[in-house]
């Protein structure tokens, strides 16, 4: 029986994206490799699941290397829910999702697909790691990211995390000499200003496409932005209890 | 010029919900009211949004009433961007999302709609309350729900909430006599315990439903589970900054 740790690998861009390729590659060096992974793209997804609609899971791989691999019909969330009830020949060690072609930092954390892989692990008790670059090109270079990546996880698979968190690592977009290192950081209060680029169709009929930018006027040194904008790689610990503890007091007063 | 509140009614169950027509009825009574809904149920689709697709929205007036309705090609989360940038008069004074068909509360806020579109609201900085009743049934009654949810809207236009606080309600399907009051509670730690049921295609192929069972091993009085079983309505306050603070200092002390 193998002692090796098993290690269950996701993502939101799809089986196929280099990405996620990547990150197996880096965790084939740590343990035994299980993935599941949607077939599509699910980017933006937040942690939707399926429910009205059938799961399908097809058995495939992809590249080179010893990793057991499974294409699935659902989302993030879907993929670590089969992989665990279904999938996966044991309970897994640690999930890891991503690496994700483009940011998860700051308020992105709510509509991400990869770090709603990460939180479905993590509300299952297993220890999970959202990995992104701030590259949202399917051509992005994750080769600087690799050892960063391998040194998280082999931190988490050795000191474990606390019920009801996860991780959530951003990697900016530079050489590995340039990157100063990790910070721990808590998730700055930034948002997305939407703008909608109206436009007609060929019948005269308005439709949208959302567009933004994005803004941050959180100047805290202690943020996810302020690392990944001074060449630092951002660990934001990130629960799924979402309770504003600090607002129950206040709340009990009113003429509720 | 009104002087009333705007009010931006919208949910996950879709625009033709029961649970939506019982809301805009209330809120026609406290202000004036838009309504920009999902065309179509939108259930389990956490906090998605549509990036890589167009959005239509459609002028519509499906009963009585005065408010102002848009049915909308997207999610919960797109009909909050979609209201606030393009679609109402003037910036809403409070959004109210459901009442959702079935329970939002403890570890189902993460999958829920209906809260994703609070929460969008929320991070635009305006005033936000997701409404659930714990009946799935399309024919469920929500005369008992209304004079609370009255109660809670306008204490909520009253007191205004903190920046990055919105409220998740749950009530008990029970009869408005039965309902013991309102309490404020934490998120239970409670979470699904996911069944697959695998079936074959008629091709042989294997496929999977999602089911589960929702499994609560939190003990406290004070988590809405407690509430909701005891005949209590619950108001979790709910943040969307998912840092997990009180760990910060532990992964300080790991080699990265």
């Amino acid at each position: 029986m193998s002692k090796k740790p098993l290690i269950l690998v996701t993502n939101d861009d799809g089986i196929n994206a280099p990405g996620i390729r990547s990150l197996i590659s880096v965790m084939n060096t740590i343990g035994d490799v299980v993935v599941v992974a949607p077939d599509s793209p699910q980017s933006g997804m937040g942690h939707a699941i399926t429910l009205n609609s059938t799961l399908h899971a097809k058995d495939v791989h992809l590249d080179e290397g010893p990793q057991k691999e499974f294409s699935c019909s659902g989302t993030p969330a879907d993929c670590v829910k089969l992989a665990i009830r279904e999938l996966a020949d044991r309970v897994p060690d640690i999930c890891v999702s991503g690496i994700n072609h483009g940011s998860n930092s700051s308020i992105n954390v709510i509509y991400s697909g990869t770090m709603s892989a990460a939180i479905e692990a993590g509300i299952e008790g297993i220890p999970a790691i959202g990995f992104s670059l701030l590259d949202y090109g399917w051509d992005a270079n994750f080769e600087a990211s690799k050892p960063f990546v391998k040194v998280i996880t082999e931190e988490v698979l050795r000191h474990g995390l606390p019920n009801g968190v996860v991780l959530n690592v951003n990697i900016p977009n530079i050489s590995e000499d340039a990157i100063k290192g990790i910070k721990i950081c808590r998730q700055a209060k930034a948002n997305w200003v939407e703008e909608f680029d109206k436009r007609k169709t060929p019948q005269g009929k308005d439709y949208y496409w959302l567009t933004g930018k994005f803004v941050n006027l959180d100047g805290g040194e202690d943020t996810d932005e302020w690392a990944l904008e001074n060449g630092y790689i951002s660990v934001v610990p990130a629960q799924f209890d979402l309770t504003a503890h600090h607002f129950i007091k206040d709340l009990n007063s009113w003429n509720l």
